[in-house]
């Protein structure tokens, strides 16, 4: 049985970053890090908020860091106690995961005793625009006991600061501050009502960004001190009366009490997981790992708008320019799909919604249609450099091709709609915008079709694939793939017409020449060139790898003569060699299984395997799936636990170059629970119908969990010897 | 008047590797450089051989140079006098370049007073074996005096040893030294034999590769001994009896005379200088450097054979691995057209003799007919390597894609012999394999060409222009310009195929669907894109270029790391800006300038002059040939002084990352002439008669030179005021 924590013990002030990853709450609306309150911005303490960017001078636009209302110290006698500056003699993290609720304790050994700190606090499921906590001091010696608590707006940022000023209010007892970004003047207002139970004295200090209420309390021995606080964030996007919105919500939260908030938060995470619970019997650390992973995808579904979707480090903070990538549609649609679909569609209907920064993008290299951002801010803008990683060596920025050749991103939003119109059943989602995002995407790509002049096939050159060790290539069978996939779309959708609601139906057939382009797109899919298996089952990964050298990962790590240095571009030590960042050619055979003999999707997994990195956290969960096809569900387990312990174990990629990239990593939990539902379940749909062809590992005695399918709950009961889905009712 | 001497006085260390460029002698067969007969290893010495390379290991393959038959020292009373170990109290050098004879003069102090050696050399342009060397010591003092002197076999290679062994005989007096290759066991035979004016005591000596004559002589005060030296260099790709030959050659030249072999050999200089010389009054500089010019074009000219090109580097050395790149035709052809049209044709041959080498090298690449190799050595064989230069940050080799992605240098073996058919009336070549190289020029570039699938007209993708700089771009001007002219040449040679030798037409109608090449190749060249003037009448170098960073020359080296670092690439710091290598589409213009109206011409040579960084011995003549097509010959000058005086100067870059690229110029040398004589004088030929437009530099009051045109020899002669074109005859 699991007990649903992750417990940490003792202080190590390096994994200050890491657990401000591994400990993380959140809402969807916004993500708590995993830090404690004392810190101040060298510790990377974060309330990171989803789907507002801010930009300063010529560094990357970056999503904002709230002011952080959860800011609190104690001093006792005049001395600070606060991590990491005074080591603890017991330090204690846990957090809850059922219920998304983070937990510390630390006592400090003072002249009078010990000083102990302990205090819980979640990011309301319930209300996305609340935080609540609750702090308790005790001491066992009497004296001074000052605790200091308000908003710390000196935020941490990485390309900040980004608020031009920010203006501190105290009205009502309620502490106010209001930041003004930088680039376009939004503002982020953040409440903090505190509630104590004990006799004190407060004043307000106001320095430095700091708000604060400094309370002193002539503590007594062995007494406990409990705080109660309130914090709520609105932004200007969010309403226009965003500050009367927050400062009502804490006074609201005020009169319900912590009790009562907690409860509905926890209510609220109860019914998730009556959905979406995993239980695998004989193996905790599977359960364990995977359910960790749901509730990582839980905190950061946007629940509170119908179009967002998630950055590629979730809301863990600002690396990754908190920019959505093709992890969402091809990482975590899926576990949304399955348990949320509501939730799936607003994923999608982001990338509706961007469709005009999409073409805008396209345009502006010359092509035609939507060419979709790498790196999609707001409005989808692409916040990808053309200068992404520096050079070790020299310190200079070093040209990537992410942002103009990563031309794969366009047929995963294709990609993500019609699996959603598949597996739901729903089509809606196409006149809502969905059937022009895929005319559009199709677009883009008849437009980049070359073909030698006396040659019949057509071909997409100088892109980069999933594998981004090596660029401008030519054929790389997994865009080429995709972007037939994006034709086959077009022309179904060309044909559903139809069916769609009959405003939209007029205004595309006003819009466009469906029939011409219908046979536009159907002659391209059927002459785009796709790389098939040579002699040996192989699949090339793109023309010429071939030849490039044939070197083991452990040789090739050998020639590395800084840690740091960046393996791909140019000169990397993996550019001229068969050693790819990550599942490229195995990624395809996993989407297009069905196309293809098992013994090639053996073969080319075998093939490929062993000279991958699996350097991005997008890579074991494609091999993992594959190998569970290919009955290997062995060979998928340690891949699979791979994805499903990431933020766990907290050992990936922390560097690209020397730019920062730690974070959680949400499509690595998407795609564990891809691999345990999809792969060793082997839960999928045919015809209409849910079914599953499971390949548990030997020492799985027991696989339940429930989907929704087209509208419907299943549960799901595999053992090794027989499966069984029940159809529960209405989802 | 000048008088055709380049002396230097004093010696220095640091000039020892540039004066062997600056003080080269040759004949087409052999260069030696201008270094000193005590000369050693690491001083650079080198007789080096045309058209004969050696590889080992994995390292680059590169031209022989021959053991040192010319290595000499003196002894004075058990002391070694030489250079550069102990400092001379004079020294002087001279090179009389009217005859490519060298001299040196240096005298050492002695404990018992001064020693002098005094020597002369050449290679003889009479007989291309026959080296000729004058070697003569005096001393103040009286003592034993030791002349060591014989064959050095221990040679400088830059990637050597390239003798496995050396085989050592003494016959009938006379020194021989086989060297033979490592890669294809080719011998390498040098004899010497010395002939002595004084009474002496001589002792053979055989070490360390060296077989020496130990010339003990009791010195008398004020005496001079005399020696003179002649060597034969033969190989066994010369003559089945190579051996043989050599020995013989030294008997005769012993035979003849010192006296008379020099007299034969600057007899045939005449000969060259009565044709090629020009006479420029009011501006010695220009004089002095383009006669300087010409002066090594004659040294480096193959009259030795009737098929074999020019190294990059001449034959001063291994730079460059002694190979033949586009230089040859576009830049040096033009003086060999004007002055000696065999020779024309003997450069070109070797494109048609190396034309399986070019099928090879396109079949590699999966292409169609012939692609020429970038740096040519035997057979077409392409000896540019995929990593061309070293990273001096990591000393990592750094992949470049000269080999592969410069196919504009098909283009120039068809310009080369269209150029020379159209210059010389003579479509003979064609016939004896000209026509089949365009054929197979044009079927290379045809199967390049692409298209987007829903466009009309083909580009070529991928390809490095002149401007080595800007790599893998798209539709560079000069690329496509001369790929269309390929199209065109072999339309017209498709048109002439009846005026071609009968056995040649019909075995190219065999083996060619003529008429169907006509019109793939009549379309090619209708569809091709060529880029156009903007609003601006500027040109794009290629597609995208304007859109790069406009950054001044003198900004741009600021941001050098390393002096040494290389500035092209994919990260360099020239990359990404506007700053160019050299001449790129100022190339295209300067050869298609008919096309073009005059204020496109300036307008794109005022745009690119200030963004180009010349670091190409090639570039400043382009400029300054557009220059004069533009009316401004003072412009023109300076790029032409630079140009006639590069390896005056010796300061052109001798490295390009780590790699060591010092030596002659030819292509510099090239290119001042057909500045001089197509530039500033305006030589050309319209509808079969030679003309003149000059645009002579204020300063020159006179211009005159010869030209052949069409087999009869022309007097030319400009003044400010008058031009004046005699026929003189046959040539």
């Amino acid at each position: 049985m699991m007990n649903w924590k992750l417990e940490e013990e003792g202080y190590d002030v390096d994994k200050i970053a890491t657990n401000g990853n591994k400990f993380l709450v959140g809402n969807g609306y916004l993500g708590i890090r995993g830090t404690l309150q004392e810190y101040g911005r060298e510790e990377f303490p974060a309330i990171n908020l989803a789907g507002i960017y801010d930009r300063v001078g010529d560094a990357w636009r970056e999503p904002l860091n709230a002011p952080n209302g959860l800011y609190t110290y104690i001093e006792l006698n005049g001395t600070e106690y606060r991590l990491p500056q005074i080591s603890p003699t017991n330090h204690h993290v846990a957090l809850d995961y059922r219920h998304g609720i983070f937990h510390r304790e630390t006592t400090w050994e003072t002249p009078v005793g010990k000083v102990t700190v302990k205090a819980e606090r979640f990011a309301s499921l319930k209300d996305k625009h609340l935080i609540a906590m609750k702090y308790i001091v005790s001491s066992e010696g009497e004296g001074v006991l000052r605790l200091v608590t308000g908003i710390d707006g000196d935020v941490w940022d990485i390309n900040g600061p980004h608020y031009d000023y920010i203006l501190p209010q105290v009205e009502q007892g309620i502490l106010k501050e209001i930041g003004v970004t930088h680039e376009s003047g939004d503002q982020v207002c953040v409440c903090e009502a505190a509630v104590e139970d004990f006799p004190m004295e407060i004043k307000i200090s106001d320095e430095g960004r700091k708000l604060l209420r400094v309370i002193t309390i002539q503590a007594k021995a062995g007494i406990s001190y409990t705080i109660y606080k309130y914090i709520s964030v609105y932004t200007s996007k969010d309403r226009a009366d965003f500050k009367e919105l927050a400062l009502e919500l804490v006074q609201k939260a005020q009169t319900e009490g912590y009790a009562t908030v907690k409860r509905l938060h926890t209510e609220e995470w109860e019914k998730k997981w009556k959905v979406s619970e995993v239980v695998i019997e004989g193996d905790d650390a599977a359960l364990e790992g995977l359910n960790y992973s749901i509730y990582h995808l839980h905190c950061i579904a946007p629940r509170h708008t119908s179009y967002l979707s998630i950055a590629a480090r979730g809301l863990s903070g600002q690396t990754y320019k908190g920019a959505v990538f093709w992890d969402t549609e091809m990482f975590m649609l899926d576990f949304f799909l399955h348990t949320e679909p509501t939730v799936a569609k607003t994923l999608l209907k982001y990338r509706v919604d961007t469709l005009e920064g999409a073409r805008k993008k396209a345009r502006s290299y010359g092509f035609d249609g939507a060419f979709y951002a790498w790196e999609s801010q707001e409005g989808g803008f692409d916040a990808c450099s053309d200068y992404n990683v520096t050079d070790v060596f020299t310190g200079r920025p070093m040209r990537t091709y992410f942002k103009d050749k990563q031309i794969h991103i366009s047929s995963a939003v294709v990609y993500g709609i019609m699996r959603y119109v598949d597996y739901t059943g729903d089509c809606v989602i196409l006149s809502e915008g969905g059937a022009k995002v895929i005319l559009e995407c199709a677009a883009f790509y008849y437009d980049l079709l070359v073909k030698k002049v006396h040659a019949d096939h057509y071909e997409l050159h100088d892109v980069i694939g999933p594998d981004e060790y090596h660029e401008r290539v030519n054929n790389n069978a997994y865009t080429n793939r995709m972007a037939k996939y994006t034709f086959d779309s077009a022309i179904r959708v060309i044909g559903l017409i139809d069916k769609l609601d009959q405003a939209t139906a007029e205004k595309l057939k006003d819009q466009y020449d469906l029939s011409r382009l219908y046979s536009r797109y159907s002659d391209a899919a059927a002459k785009l060139y796709i790389p098939q298996p040579d002699e040996k089952g192989i699949i090339e990964q793109f023309d010429g790898y071939r030849n490039l050298e044939d070197v083991s990962l452990q040789e090739l790590r050998g020639r590395l003569l800084h840690e740091k240095e960046y393996w791909g571009g140019a000169y990397g030590i993996a550019t001229h060699t068969k050693i790819i960042k990550q599942a490229d050619v195995v990624t395809m055979l996993n989407l297009f299984s069905s196309d293809y003999r098992k013994e090639i999707l053996l073969n080319n997994w075998e093939y490929y395997e062993k000279r991958t990195e699996h350097g991005s956290s997008l890579s074991a969960c494609m091999y993992a799936m594959l190998a569970c096809k290919c009955g290997m569900p062995e060979r998928a387990y340690s891949l699979f636990l791979k994805s499903a312990t990431e933020d766990i174990r907290g050992e990936g990629k922390q560097w690209a170059g020397l730019v920062y990239i730690g974070g959680t990593h949400p499509a690595a939990s998407g795609g564990a629970y891809m691999t345990a539902v999809e792969g060793f379940a082997g839960i999928h749909h045919e015809k209409g119908v849910l079914t599953a062809d499971p390949k548990l590992p030997a020492h799985w005695t027991h696989f339940t969990c429930k989907v929704i399918y087209r509208g419907d709950l299943y549960h799901v009961n595999i053992t090794q010897d027989k499966t069984e889905i029940t159809k529960l009712g209405r989802a």
